[in-house]
């Protein structure tokens, strides 16, 4: 608590790993590239799994759980896969003070896992779909790493799901992308683009892959989630095949999707600010802390008597009854990113009023002791409000449109994301990634086709294209 | 759900792998040793983690999500640690394409890593006590391996907390205890013993172990969930301190607490049978089926109907409404051990009833339309109760009591728990592992004392002892 922020616009990286030392959301071990997630920080994950978890389960997904590792040769059956992901894989090599006959990898994805568990529990139409999902930890050797951002762990969760038709394959993909967006939007309050990526961008083995980019405070883009459709190339790979109702032998449709807590770097980089973490009050642990000044009777049996109420209504708080002086107190809530905090005093109580506090806008309101409750609820959607109206204002204001490279340049070194009209060739894509050291972020969803030349080499133009930096 | 299962008393080794197979609790993969848990199994792991993580926040636990691996030099800190389980890790030795410097040891626990941290964050008596636990999994490289029982990977919890007395500590283990004792006792119907391990069956490093020992329908014991208290041992290996009340620096106290999904192995083995799983109520993902006999407007109106009420009562529930006949549905919900199962048929219909199928008993029960709820809400308490009661009155008549050797020795064969007195010394308790390949279970927990000669070798006893077979 006693460290001090860097200032946001001063320097973003910094301010960065500031807010998330000083909010003890995390610490380092001898454990290079990995991080220790603090109490307060995996709070913040398990609300997130507890949503997301149910929005899963109401859409008819089941958990499992597959083996942590992959030996070599299951992981070599798909080639794309495997160029992908070889040269950031771990291996173990030995186990039980012995060699082993073969390296298990230390899952990175767990696809070929999935595929081989398929393969025997598939084997007529009536066994699909199969909605599967995993919550687990993966393991990527990163060269440089950043605290929620790129790790060499990483906690998420993927869907494994496999279909009998290549159009509720397609539905499925989207419906996990769809979910996606309306929990970065109704939870997180930030706004997503949603679309497609591009076949150089895709995921390794993928037929297509969908993704939601979140911009951040600096307008650079985080990848916030993906959602892949495999069509049938694993099915084909592992020679997992259904009887159809055609009584005809077919290779299953496949999905995959993905987040992690990649989400809570998101969620700092959008809404927090020069004091401290800030919390949509849907994710936030702790929705608010009461602040009794001095230790009158009145003033903490009032405190008391708000906890009670507030408990009762499922609003999760505590009082701050701590030496620390009031100012400290303020100050750490400020930090820690609770939503709101009550301030209880002498002087108000004689006006039988406490002080609320928003974090996100920092406005004191005075309230009357018997509007404190609904008070506290009105607010709390308020916040959750603004958070979400200040991102999404705050990104429609760095998107940018370019239609000729002309006015394409004039954009590459402002912060955000560049509309563009794309002809579909790789190397224009290519082109930009070498000369403007920005990559492609996705084609709009529900907004695909172009009628304008393509803003980089002028040919006819077949889709629209996002570009930014990226984290 | 073809698979014929072994019967009970027949093989109980074979017919437990049976049930596991037939109501589809996991599958086995390529990765030697592991096993695949799937969703009905899951959902069982699912619900008792729910259970538990409530538990633990109740009484001040926090979650927190350490590395998975472990530099080789900071596992070899605590030396009784290492010697415990050097034998049996798996070693990371490349990542990223590259010979890392230092070997990675997957956990198979995490003390050391719970220990580097707590040395940066503990510096005062305020900061004591870190009551964390965090629920992951760990590696250990077994030889032969059982589905729950026995497996190289392991889903768990491990609770590791930090105190500033010795008193706090020792309260703090014996805490953990009681609530694994409960929830073996309210939710997995399962009575165990509670109590203290010897000194050569405690863990690697620990000062003391306590143990929750229950008892297997074939006699043999199932070590349930640990709690270890630790002293300072660890706190002085890794130099951590604090400055107590009277300003002076001290090792804190730490302990560590655990349990696995070695539950699942044992809620099977106390109470499943011949037909398949028998599950306990209160951890049963689906507490009953319904299943329409014909399709008639009338029974199916009926079913639909039930399951709005049950889904808004929160009882999990499902209508089988499939093709397959009605006797093979009955025989499915036995072996996925539902604990009730509705069957509404015309004939029952006549005379406005349905008929309820207790799993425990197999015992049939017509109910009249209006009064299906209440009875449904009657019977998961009874199956609840007669599980746990039938439990403990079949491991009551298994537990021998033996105060000579002649005694001792006419026990030794028959399944069950053999209570004994004991000098309290290493070699009796080595001379009945060699001899009659037994080992000790634990010093039971509120009755340690024995004024009675050593079983063994008739010296003076000091401590109750129960020596069991153990899986």
């Amino acid at each position: 608590m006693n460290e001090k922020i860097t200032k946001r616009d001063e320097d973003f990286a910094l301010w960065y790993t500031d807010i998330i030392k000083a909010a003890d959301l995390i610490d380092y071990s001898s454990v290079k590239g990995s991080m220790i997630i603090r109490p307060y920080g995996y709070a913040i994950w398990e609300n997130m799994v507890s949503v997301l978890d149910k929005m899963f389960k109401d859409t008819g997904h089941v958990n499992v759980q597959m083996p942590m590792f992959i030996p070599e040769s299951l992981f070599n059956i798909e080639k794309e896969h495997v160029e992908g992901f070889a040269p950031e894989v771990a291996l173990v090599t030995h186990g039980g003070s012995e060699k082993l006959e073969e390296p298990y990898i230390v899952r990175p994805t767990s696809e070929v896992l999935f595929c081989e568990h398929y393969k025997k529990i598939i084997n007529s139409y009536r066994d699909l779909p199969l909605l599967y999902n995993q919550w687990c930890t993966i393991v990527r050797w990163e060269k440089t790493t950043r605290p929620f951002l790129r790790s060499r762990e990483i906690l998420w969760q993927e869907g494994h799901t496999m279909h009998s038709s290549e159009k509720e394959a397609r539905e499925e993909t989207l419906r996990m992308l769809k979910i996606y967006e309306t929990f970065q939007k109704e939870y997180l309050a930030t706004p997503v683009l949603t679309g497609l990526k591009t076949n150089k961008e895709k995921f390794a083995g993928a037929e297509e892959t969908y993704t939601i980019e979140a911009m951040m405070y600096d307008g650079i883009a985080l990848q916030n989630g993906t959602s892949h459709y495999f069509g049938q190339g694993f099915s084909k790979a592992f020679d997992i095949k259904f009887l159809n109702k055609e009584n005809k032998q077919e290779y299953p449709y496949q999905t995959s999707w993905g987040v992690t807590t990649r989400m809570i770097g998101g969620l700092i980089m959008v809404h927090s600010d020069d004091l401290g973490l800030v919390l949509p009050p849907k994710i936030a642990p702790i929705k608010l802390v009461i602040i009794p000044i001095g230790d009158s009777k009145e003033v903490l049996d009032l405190a008391n008597d708000l906890k009670v109420k507030l408990d009762e209504k499922n609003i999760t708080n505590y009082i701050d009854n701590t030496d620390k002086s009031p100012g400290f107190k303020f100050a750490e809530a400020e930090v820690k990113g609770y939503p709101l905090r009550i301030e209880i005093g002498p002087r108000d109580l004689k006006e039988d009023c406490v002080t609320i506090v928003r974090r996100d806008t920092l406005e004191k309101i005075k309230v009357k002791k018997e509007d404190i409750i609904p008070e506290v609820e009105k607010l709390l959607i308020s916040v959750q409000d603004n958070l979400y109206n200040s991102a999404l204002k705050r990104r429609d204001e760095m998107i940018y449109e370019a239609y000729t490279l002309e006015e394409f340049e004039n954009l590459v070194n402002k912060p955000g994301f560049i509309l563009t009209s794309w002809c579909g060739e790789e190397t224009c894509e290519e082109n930009v990634r070498e000369k403007y050291n920005l990559k492609s972020r996705c084609i709009p969803l529900n907004d695909k086709e172009s009628n304008k030349p393509c803003t980089i080499c002028k040919r006819e133009g077949k889709y629209k294209l996002y570009y930014g930096k990226q984290y």
